[in-house]
């Protein structure tokens, strides 16, 4: 379709449709910027990806943490990077939207708010076999890592209320499973610290900056073509799933999460 | 402020604000729509509601369980029906960015995906309070309702994988939990069907179209003011707590989910 039309027609219209907003404008005393583009569908996913900063998103995520919980601060950690580096189409999406996700879903226990969250903002500049990757890598690794990591120092000079409990070394242990409950659980017997207690809420803030740099690390990997898997899955996934595996006679499981956190080991 | 403009620099302003998209608009014989509004922020949340139907969010999250996985249908299931009735600004949102939280979060088997994708949705409409509770209630209703619910004649309608599979009635068990590990393999050990098969496939997109539909039907209460929480919590949990909550000496507990789908009653 290649319809022409005059010259007259198309100076017509530009006014036509340009009129409204400008009059608007002008009425106020100012005209329209000159960067305000016409109202557009938003783009199809993945979006655009520039490289960030895993430093930058760990005090993000740490800080955000304080502001709408972990799931808001593994999302807007991220997010709100590619919002200030990129603009639209990432600032369509308000980043509260993920403060349902803290404490694994509004305080269920279930998926670690900040790995909801990490993912959900990965998953915008990501097909979903790469998303799938990063993802895997992330969980994996929050799963085996000693958390929170040793950052004392860069906390220090963003927060506040790390400053002001003075708060500097915590005691770090490996979760063993992406679950809110079993994580906090965990640490909380670990440490000997309360839920609640401003010790576990600097954990959790922490672990969600350690979750967001995390995430950057990978994706700015994934974009630069030299992300690699480490995570190998766990041994008891792959020791079970000969028995349970969707392929096998008793085809009944299909989890990445370690087997043992929860079950007995028939072989040990 | 308000600076006066010659008539001379208004009309000029206008060509120059309008004339780049014209032009692209016009070297392929159309014109910008008249409606085109000018590219504005993204409102803050909440945003407004206007009531939706739950037969209709049924059909869609079972529909769109088989284009995008559980994640995608309960997150789709609310989002395009807000986008088809209201439009702005939730067309701001790609339903497709909740892909990844199919299978528990791209198959780790964490919470299930369609509660996951609902109740991001819902969280558009609501405030943190008020998501809560409807939360509280929908994560409650799953794990203690037989589901699939039985509505294979709807299905059936919709369904071309349904018919194609001759597909009618399926089990229908309580999951207990809202992780999608513990629904999914519970619901497989329960039925004798693997993980993979057809009737389990159909089960997971009926139980998506379940769960959009107690999430519409919920939202619309809690709009309405007819809201009324009926999970009242498993006892399990106020047991347990009883010695594990924040509050209490062995304080290192913090979830909604029930104690003994994982942990042996004490007291049995």
């Amino acid at each position: 379709m290649n319809q022409k039309i005059s010259r007259k027609k198309f100076f017509k219209d530009i006014f036509k449709y340009s009129t409204g907003a400008a009059v608007g404008a002008a009425a106020g005393g100012i005209l329209l910027p000159k960067n305000v583009p016409a109202q557009k569908e938003t783009p199809p996913l993945p979006w655009p990806y520039a490289k960030l900063d895993p430093d930058q998103g760990r005090i993000l995520g740490h800080d955000y943490y304080s502001q709408g919980g972990c799931g808001y601060a593994g999302f807007a950690g991220i997010l709100k990077q590619l919002q200030d580096k990129q603009g639209e189409p990432f600032t369509r999406i308000p980043a509260e939207m993920f403060g349902y996700a803290g404490g694994g879903v509004k305080g269920w226990g279930t998926i670690c708010g900040a790995l909801n969250g990490a993912a959900a903002a990965l998953s915008l500049v990501c097909d979903s076999k790469s998303s799938g990757l990063v993802i895997d890598e992330l969980i994996g690794w929050y799963t085996e890592s000693l958390l929170p990591t040793d950052t004392s120092n860069l906390f220090a000079v963003s927060d506040k209320y790390a400053t002001k409990n003075n708060i500097a070394e915590l005691p770090q242990n490996k979760s063993g499973s992406p679950l809110c409950h079993i994580s906090l659980s965990g640490w909380c017997a670990f440490s000997g610290f309360s839920v609640g207690s401003p010790e576990q809420l600097e954990r959790c803030s922490r672990l969600s900056g350690d979750v967001v740099a995390k995430a950057t690390a990978l994706l700015n990997a994934q974009k630069a073509g030299t992300f690699k898997a480490e995570y190998l899955g766990s041994k008891s996934i792959s020791d079970c799933l000969g028995c349970h595996d969707r392929e096998q006679e008793v085809g009944n499981v299909d989890t990445k999460m370690s087997c043992v956190v929860c079950h007995d080991d028939p072989h040990s």
